[in-house]
């Protein structure tokens, strides 16, 4: 059902960062991958967010305790399959030893290793499996491992998600490579995104954060809800240093070129959405501020009527407008608002256009790829965001889960 | 596939109320209803409440106007099957042609008659059809004709939704009855919601209009975000006064009936949700205020996930868990939230309860009426919501609704 997803193209080893990837027996099937191992070059800067949501799993606990300890981790381990999510104390005692166990493996401080589960929620993690399975794992980390790693942190997700760039700044070729896992995205409340980004840029720890924070903003956070963060969220941004270039955050080319792997995965997961039959781009222009941007691009996003229409393909606008109509914002003006379809104007000044016919309007829905944009025509305030439409196939891969 | 929605047993004639049900042309089936007047005699006290989107409908803005030249109207008619909403000055004309129609047959001023419409958005009245059919339906009004009226109302509705009290004061009889449509309600964004009520007792006119606004917050409004009403919604309360028995918002009985009234109206509403297998109760106890207590009720609500698991009869407890932990409030504590499916204890203390076992969440589940019970342990507020699963058929209505 993935929405103009591709499996990944080349991907570029970044020199300080080894992966591997293996069937530990969390997931039923022993073909498929549900443990990644990563390895962090020591010196290397890292940056990481995680999610908002008060009720974070256990990984997501222990590895803020972690990064509280030691800022600078050697190792990620990633297990798919199991959230461990509200497991409580119990789930606290696994992470930590799966964490000890590949300090061991790896001979580092137990704090220089994070951990990050997805999947299930509420279920124990079977920690023996992965702690049995470190060693080998350990053994068989690799630079170019990007791919097999990116498969090992799916979960309900029909193609691994990643996405590499090189960039050459002043003769110096600097490598950027990321993944990512998620697909139920269409409104994030269970253990949902892991992403993963590499560069071997030098640059400083606290420059980093700010660069991550910022990048998430318009990539992750751009296909969410402030805030509607799951248990499991993480984001995570490595800095290896090996290229020898150092970098400011200020280094245009290179922002850009971050910016575009952060965004290419951040829309895989929207294209890879639960159902999704449609790749949604909202856009909402002139707003009397960024914030009032983003609550009505969200007001569209999360409408089940809106989204309904957009898989049967119907230019409803009357229920885009409705879901504009109830934004929290102040001196909304209904009058005002210019609405469009791809470059089809549906609505100006909030009355349907001349030129708008049933027939324009359903063309310019028929693609899988679709632009709303809606003008208000207040301010400068602007916002993008991206969402998928409502399928049967949402209702019945999330009815379904656990069965 | 409404859940537990009968058809409405004997519906109460109020005195001072007159109503007839017709079909006009506005929906093609020439068997079904489409249009309501309901006349109300002089002297009665009418207390309304609107929708709060800024996208309001036509005769939502012609209601209003006409109320404040005229605070106690005299007739309602009500078309369903095209909500008159998104037709710009065009709209307007065209309730305010319907709403002098019905003022030249019941010889009242054109201010004196409120306009309501629900049904499609943003096609434009027939209006012609409706002022040809007012002469007809102004000579069949009977006061025995709440039912008929109610069916003349629907849209999506499978049944028609009336419930009526008599309550006897001091030895005089007083009657209440009302009449409400919905069923596009797990967020309604569309011109979902009418609803009409009314008593013969004696009420003052600014009495009834709080009585109204402290009723809607109980019962419709408990079945909507705050402000999330539609386009079109409206709730009309009338008290004619007949039975010549006068009431303040003070006497608990009849405030009792009333509210009973109300509430069964709403959850008929919910009952017979688009696509409702299930009809659900949220109740959130010993919240730090009811604000919050309602936030986290919606945030619970609004979950496609946990309304998925819903629709499976999944006890999926960790989507609950993670759709309260987003949920815009202070101090929220997972550690201290216990979490019940009806009488079956899940969290204690947010874990899992020692005596829980999945086999006795699913059996907590089969049921389709479901009631999950939240206590935060942390204060006083509390909220009852009710809503819906979300299943196949939502999107199946939602997505063919026009076609």
């Amino acid at each position: 059902m993935a929405v103009g997803l591709k499996a990944p193209a080349t991907l570029h080893p970044v020199k300080g960062i080894r992966l591997s990837a293996t069937h530990c027996g969390i997931k039923q099937d022993s073909a498929v991958r549900d443990l990644v191992l990563i390895e962090i070059a020591e010196g290397s800067s890292v940056a990481a967010v995680f999610t908002q949501n008060r009720f974070c799993a256990a990984p997501v606990t222990v590895a803020r305790q972690h990064l509280q300890e030691i800022p600078a981790p050697r190792f990620l381990l990633i297990n798919s399959g199991n959230a461990n999510a509200g497991t409580g104390n119990e789930g606290i005692q696994a992470a930590t030893r799966n964490s000890a166990a590949v300090a061991r493996a790896g001979k580092v401080n137990p704090e220089a290793v994070l951990p990050f589960s997805t999947g299930v929620i509420a279920t124990a993690l079977p920690d023996e499996k992965i702690t049995v399975a470190v060693p080998a794992l350990y053994a068989s980390l690799q630079a170019d491992n990007w791919l097999q790693a990116a498969t090992g942190i799916m979960t309900t997700d029909t193609l691994p998600k990643a996405f590499s760039k090189q960039i050459n700044i002043d003769g110096q070729l600097v490598s950027i490579t990321g993944m990512a896992k998620g697909s139920g995205m269409i409104r994030p409340d269970m253990a949902t995104m892991l992403s993963y980004v590499a560069t071997d840029a030098v640059i400083d720890p606290d420059e980093l954060q700010a660069l991550l924070e910022q990048l998430v903003a318009s990539s992750f956070n751009s296909i969410t809800v402030d805030g509607d963060t799951s248990t499991n969220d993480a984001c995570v941004l490595i800095a290896t240093g090996a290229s020898g270039r150092r970098i400011s955050g200020r280094q245009e080319d290179f922002v850009a070129a971050l910016t575009e792997v952060f965004v290419q995965l951040a829309q895989a997961i929207i294209r890879d959405g639960e159902g999704a039959t449609k790749f949604v781009t909202i856009e909402v222009e002139q707003a009397l501020s960024e914030d009032d941007a983003r609550e009505v691009a969200y007001c569209i996003a999360h409408s089940p009527l809106v989204k309904t229409a957009l898989f049967a393909s119907d230019p409803n606008w009357g229920r885009i407008l409705a879901a504009i109509g109830r934004a929290r914002v102040d001196r909304l003006d209904i009058e005002s608002i210019d609405l469009y379809l791809g470059a089809t104007c549906l609505l100006k000044n909030g009355l349907p256009d001349p030129g708008y016919t049933e027939a324009s309007g359903q063309a310019a829905m028929q693609d899988d790829e679709v632009t709303i944009r809606v003008n208000l025509n207040q301010g400068s305030g602007r916002a993008r965001i991206w969402t998928t439409d409502l399928s049967y196939d949402y209702v019945k891969i999330n009815a379904e889960y656990r069965s």
